[in-house]
């Protein structure tokens, strides 16, 4: 939808035009939102599959976002620079960095506690809910500069025009309404009890289970 | 800061004015932020207290805020009347009646769930967690409104200007982002698991314990 409104009221997307800007807002959606959203639902869909497996796609999901995120915050800082336009004065661009920073540190720390071998299990269930927490912040954050952004864009280009029910302005209006839809579904997703990944404990359990079943013993004898 | 802002750079507040408009952001804010956001923690900062004072206190604060938010919307409705503004085109005044009707609804939902004395236990077990899922996400989607409002009010009244760093532009940004932070330490307070207030079945254990031991009976004998 992020693209249909770039396509039909803006021109579409190019690099080397005026339309380098539109980049901006396709990447960060397609990164920073969709991405990164269906990262921190990975633990959530497949509860079920091997933990290390999980680890890897919600790592490389995460890797996808923070690399096409990149593209377009240098979309927006290219095309402003060769406008002369100034940086970083809206509210927008102050969350968005704050966004992004908040994001390249949780990537860091998670990647150093989670999937660098050297951190203790005490370490990491103890960092594991401060990662959650964090993640889940960012992840709103992202949608919320979305939104300002969105905002931002309509009351530059329609102007006036947003007031008198402007197509444009309404499908935008629709897909400002849709990310934050998808923000709460992921929270939703996220935060249900009966949803999580069954507790270290239990996992173990079930891995002895099995592992008892296959090797013929019986479940008892453990 | 709200009310500093609206002050230094729009000229006060008033109701029978221009300064009308002024009545919305301050109100929306003490409202749907501050008392929402208070109304929240009850059960966490009170956690050992009663559990009816702790339900009355998060009730009451909840009707404070929907009165106030009340106020704030007539505020805007009335200015725009008068002025002949068209309503209800912009994604923060979308996003406002979202966030006004689910309010309501879950205010109302709450009230005959867990302050009518009809609902029975297990059915009111089995609503808690969506209460506090959608009490949070209504709160969370709250502070994203008021932070497009705020951006919307900058951006008419500015223009230009905002990009060369204006007192006002500057003011506001820290307004907003103090805003996300709040309702980021709100959420961070409400999803710590020791903040939780304890479960019933503790609770009951509890309250019997205490019985025993001011009816002077030793607690085993239970």
């Amino acid at each position: 939808m992020t693209g249909a409104w770039l396509g039909l009221y803006r021109g579409g997307i190019a690099w080397e035009s005026d339309l380098q800007f539109n980049a901006h807002p396709l990447c960060m959606v397609i990164g920073l939102i969709f991405l990164q959203g269906n990262a921190l639902l990975v633990y959530r869909v497949f509860r079920n599959e091997a933990k290390r497996t999980t680890k890897v796609l919600h790592g490389l999901l995460h890797i996808f976002a923070l690399v096409i995120a990149l593209v377009g915050l240098v979309a927006v800082f290219d095309y402003h620079r060769k406008k002369g336009y100034a940086d970083l004065y809206s509210l927008h661009s102050w969350c968005g960095i704050l966004v992004f920073v908040l994001y390249f540190v949780q990537w860091l720390v998670g990647f150093s506690f989670f999937l660098f071998p050297g951190a203790s299990f005490s370490l990491r269930s103890r960092y594991r809910p401060q990662h959650i927490f964090f993640g889940a912040t960012i992840f709103l954050l992202s949608v919320g500069t979305a939104l300002l952004g969105l905002k931002e864009a309509l009351l530059f280009n329609l102007g006036g025009k947003y007031s008198a029910f402007e197509p444009e302005g309404v499908l935008a209006n629709v897909l400002g309404l849709l990310l934050a839809c998808f923000g709460g579904a992921v929270l939703y997703i996220l935060t249900r009890a009966d949803w999580k990944r069954p507790s270290q404990a239990e996992e173990q359990a079930l891995s002895m289970d099995l592992k008892t079943l296959t090797e013929g013993d019986s479940p008892g004898s453990q």
